[in-house]
């Protein structure tokens, strides 16, 4: 191996762990979140995160309005069990894209099914979330 | 002005000619997609852009699928007017990510409310599209 290829194994290794790091991020908030704890994501917003959701009449900007939002649902979001599908980071320096279809299952195996935009931001070694887009995905 | 203040000065006025770049090229796009002319974001999207939006069944992944997913709706697509609402732009090196609500306005003024996230990605010093996220914003 020249030198050339090493140095492109090192690098696709080094985004192999970034992304392996976001995807672990977010499924850890998620398993929290879906318990009734929004703590998990809150500890990985950044000060500057903007927010949309189904349910909000329009972006909420920055951790001092998300974090009300959240603590007003503590302890009423519950879900049996969850999937992440197709889960993608797109790396751009230090910032990395995760999108995926996402469905939870409550009672009875009740589905819902979303579409999910994450954007981190590395700061310091530590990737924090700044922009967060839930919506519902069409049901055919 | 010493240099250190001189230097965040010049990177300051950068940041902002980058966020009037963005946000102009949002906005022409807009404009072409409604009056039915979707090659206005096509022009302006990476062949790896993923795409979100409140009719597709799971994310779309690459130029290669959004292409014939807007060519079928060509023409038909149509707004008197619209509103972005508190666009927002946060930089990232050369990952920018643009965020708004946004209302088109149809025949009797009937509106549509919209949540947008656009990461844009810079190459070459040209912008384009690596993942869009359109949902519906929750009315009153």
């Amino acid at each position: 191996m020249n030198t050339a290829d090493s140095s492109m194994a090192n690098s696709r290794s080094a985004d192999e762990v970034t992304i392996h790091e976001i995807l672990q991020l977010e499924e850890a908030a998620l398993h929290r979140w879906l318990n009734g704890d929004p703590s998990g994501f809150l500890e990985i917003s950044a000060n500057d995160v903007v927010y949309f959701d189904p349910f909000t009449e329009r972006r909420l900007n920055g951790l001092s309005e998300l974090t009300p939002y959240y603590e007003a649902i503590r302890g009423k979001v519950h879900a049996d069990r969850f999937e992440i599908l197709n889960p993608m980071v797109q790396l751009v320096g230090n910032a990395a894209i995760l999108t995926f279809n996402f469905i939870s299952y409550g009672g009875n195996e009740n589905a819902m099914r979303w579409n999910c935009t994450e954007v981190y931001r590395r700061n310091n070694d530590q990737w924090k979330i700044i922009q967060t887009h839930w919506s519902f995905t069409k049901v055919k």
